[in-house]
């Protein structure tokens, strides 16, 4: 599989780490066999060549804060489109940022990646939060796969679980804790912080961002529920249908009530039927301490689903990381090979 | 697909539910046509008709009391072997009872049904904990399924967790709680009851049987952790490789010493590489609280799947049950549809 990187930042390195290190047991036990053949990323530089580009060499080109453009056996200057465009390539990965109020400019490499017959895999919750049934559609069209594990819970396995390991069921019901950032101020805030000491830290271990908007207001998590509700439920929600508060008007005081009171605070996202309707939220929801959501602590994730042949299943894992956030796009490579 | 039923008893009758609730939609989303053509059970009769069983009548007869044997359009008095020998079928489900020690009959019906060319899917753990690699060997032989969900946590995803949404990740380790019946005794135990009682309360109402070893003394647990060691890890263990310890020595002064230290008792079943090798373990086991096992109680099962790619990805759900366990072997079918 001739593999095309449009956005080369910190999860498509952990994507080719990983690809590099398992090279041999991948063909062995998945008969998957890679070449990377295109890379495009707006600071880094691009290249191109149709016999193989040598990732670990780019890999420490951009260790070492070298152009990728530099390279010297297809170092050149095409930009996204261009290489979207021209690339010999049979599947695309679309790492760029994540702009959840435009889907931007993600969407329009996904929309031409698949128009052009190539499979595509992404971690960007921007064209997935607001165009996943248009894309989608597009995929089925043009007979190619379209896959975004990794746009919830990282590699932790959510969407692959309710495709694979729950066929068979319906699920009625998802909720969990989908943003590490505000799950980690939480647990600190309990611990004794109040908000902005413990918003301080998250900031500090690379967490949260500067302007932390996005995870603290809810939006990180709303995106999450969106994508959930279209793509699991069927529905055709965007962010602004789903009432949405974050973990900002939480105080200590409250938090301190709660555990005297044998309960916790968690920023819960919600997907549920109710009747013919699908209806989403995201806010903070007070769970008693023997709920297996209750009991997640830091920046890590988990979601309770709700079957009709199991009743609840829930999974506990990463929600972010390089590496974490890289598998996904390894695990939806190897579900292209085995349908392919 | 035509089925055959080696066993109808409480998860056989449960898949059955399922499967005749959502016909149309296995058939419309997963492309899963199925007829049961035999039924075979020691006490509840046989019946085999190549055109189909009217599966809705014979769950009624076995409902109420009747014997499968007097179905009028093909009830007959074959027993299991001769069912498996003669029947028209794609695939054998072996539901009989579990005997831990021998593994029998089981692991002849699974033998039989494999070397004939039959897919099997089975909730039986005597065959897998005892002869789980000269089963899978014997399948690959004769380029048939072979597949066992439900033998390790019900339907809940585990074995498939690991197969499909893990693909390309190396599993370290697993531990978890894979015995119902003694989480439901340790959970009432801190709730103050004394192990007698709590028991009692077990076996009212149904987890436990009136011989209660297997759960107690470990010995399901065992199987379990043999199962996992030998599919998921490569091993060859036997269940009398492997350390065990039940639950009956703790008392409850150790668990309100336990809780008094901000901890719990859980039986944990473990596997871990430990370099070239495999081992295994059943013992209580003190977990702290903030350990996402430690907040699983009740009759409820959880497994901590120690990754390369994720680090911990814990799954948490139902660990028995008619319909629960019945999911499992629906997924499998699934399973062995999606790669026919």
């Amino acid at each position: 599989m001739r593999l095309l990187f449009i956005g080369f930042g910190t999860v498509a390195q952990g994507l080719s780490e990983l690809l590099l290190e398992k090279r041999v047991e991948l063909k062995r036990k998945y008969g998957f066999d890679w070449e990377v053949t295109g890379i495009a990323d707006t600071l880094k530089g691009s290249a191109h060549n149709s016999g193989g580009l040598d990732l670990e060499e780019i890999l420490a080109m951009a260790a070492a804060g070298r152009s990728i453009s530099d390279y010297a056996d297809g170092g050149c200057d095409w930009d996204a489109p261009t290489m979207i465009a021209r690339a010999d390539a049979d599947a695309m990965l679309e790492v760029t940022y994540t702009d959840i109020k435009t889907g931007q400019p993600a969407t329009d490499h996904i929309r031409a990646a698949l128009a052009r017959g190539l499979h595509v895999t992404t971690t960007n919750k921007g064209p997935l939060a607001l165009f996943s049934n248009e894309l989608i559609d597009l995929a089925a069209r043009n007979g190619v796969q379209f896959l975004y594990e990794g746009t919830v819970m990282a590699g932790t396995p959510l969407l692959n679980l309710v495709r694979e390991t729950l066929a068979g069921s319906a699920v009625s019901e998802m909720k969990g804790i989908l943003n590490g950032t505000t799950n980690y101020i939480l647990t600190r805030m309990e611990d004794g912080m109040d908000y902005e000491a413990a918003l301080k830290q998250a900031q500090d271990l690379g967490y949260a961002e500067a302007v932390p908007d996005a995870d603290v207001l809810g939006w990180d998590a709303l995106a999450k529920v969106t994508i959930l509700a279209n793509t699991v439920f069927g529905a055709a929600l965007s962010p602004a249908d789903t009432p949405c508060t974050g973990i900002t008007e939480i105080t200590s005081a409250q938090i301190a009530a709660a555990a005297a009171d044998g309960k916790r605070y968690k920023l819960i996202g919600r997907v549920w039927r109710d009747g013919e309707k699908v209806r989403a939220s995201v806010a903070p929801q007070l769970m008693d301490l023997s709920h297996p959501l209750a009991g997640v602590g830091g920046a890590t994730n988990a979601m309770t689903v709700t079957t009709d042949t199991l009743g609840d299943v829930t999974v506990v894992g990463p929600g972010a990381g390089r590496r974490e956030t890289g598998f996904a796009l390894l695990n939806d490579l190897l579900t292209i090979t085995s349908r392919s």
